[in-house]
């Protein structure tokens, strides 16, 4: 059975609501931040880089969101989860996981986690200062030219909707007021209600 | 024909070697930097996110390093720049690839585009301070537990090596001896006598 790393708050948030929807067995194994696990050689023997998500596989371990996103969706054809068969649908769909693995995530994790990329504790104050306008501009402009509706790619669910949604929901968090993006609100709104997402969620927050 | 839109000096060299490997015909578009043509109405209505690279397609418009790479792999299956059967192996290529866009690009992006993340001048200086470190905890990684060799992925070349390619090719300048990571070395200096390689660098170059 695979096994899925994850940890609350953190975008294994994603890869946990796939996993989820394709209905396939799997476990989830919590990694403890509050313990610092991911930081320890028990945890670095699954994944070297110390992050979640992973997923263990029987040939092997798996890392990075959207690589994790498209395995699942290419292991389990039948939920219908990407635009397997078109090349360019396909890349569009990898464009936006893309997008929000590079730079979403990057503007928002520049709110807590500046001590990857500065040792001055001023610095780190000046990169949190600028994470609402970043992740504002971010999500204007999935709004006004990614997000198709009402899922992220259109009419079809896939990989992406689990992923926005995981972003989306750091929004206020991160001093934006998810207001400013009724299409993007309303998504993740909808998402939260659909059973498979209700039940990932209840196990993150158990 | 697809058009690229690539300046000197970013990753969209990745995607350049890509399609000069598969022998597809293409137009290769410069957007020139020094003039800020990124930022300019005629390139945002190609990108509105203002960066390269940008692949123009009969059927629209792609953006992101990882999807364009993979899209040139998938749609010119015969220049076996990707595992594309076997989604487990295609997972571990396209971990690689998110790898270098959303760690190891942004890490270098530090050094230049601070203001990306910060306001204050000073903590710009305090992000390039620590890209030589973080460029060489990135490398340090790739060459120790992620590059298979020959290639990145192996026996077989793919579209991972143009990327690592590319991006190994920054370390000088950001302050970091490639001559700690051999094994990325000789990949770096075999890549460059490929003719395909060559061909891209020579254009680019002019």
């Amino acid at each position: 059975m695979m096994k899925l790393f994850y940890a609350p708050g953190t975008c294994s948030l994603a890869s946990h609501i796939a996993l989820e929807e394709v209905g396939v067995p799997y476990e989830a194994c919590r990694v403890d931040f509050s313990r610092a696990e991911q930081t320890k050689p028990d945890y670095l023997a699954v994944n070297p880089k110390g992050r979640v998500p992973a997923l263990a596989t029987e040939r092997g371990t798996l890392t990075e969101t959207p690589a994790i996103l498209a395995f699942i969706a290419q292991s389990f054809p039948e939920a219908r989860l990407a635009p397997l068969d078109d090349p360019f649908e396909f890349a569009r769909l990898q464009s936006f996981l893309s997008y929000l693995c590079s730079t979403v995530h990057v503007a928002h994790a520049h709110a807590r986690r500046g001590a990857r990329w500065a040792d001055d504790p001023a610095a780190h104050e000046a990169m949190k200062a600028k994470v609402p306008q970043n992740m504002a501009d971010c999500f204007a402009l999935v709004e006004a030219s990614m997000f198709a509706g009402p899922f992220v790619m259109g009419g079809t669910y896939t990989i992406a909707d689990p992923y926005l949604f995981t972003i989306a929901g750091w929004l206020e968090a991160d001093g934006v007021d998810p207001g400013q993006f009724p299409k993007i609100l309303d998504h993740r709104n909808r998402m939260a209600e659909r059973p498979a997402v209700a039940r990932v969620l209840a196990q993150v927050r158990a």
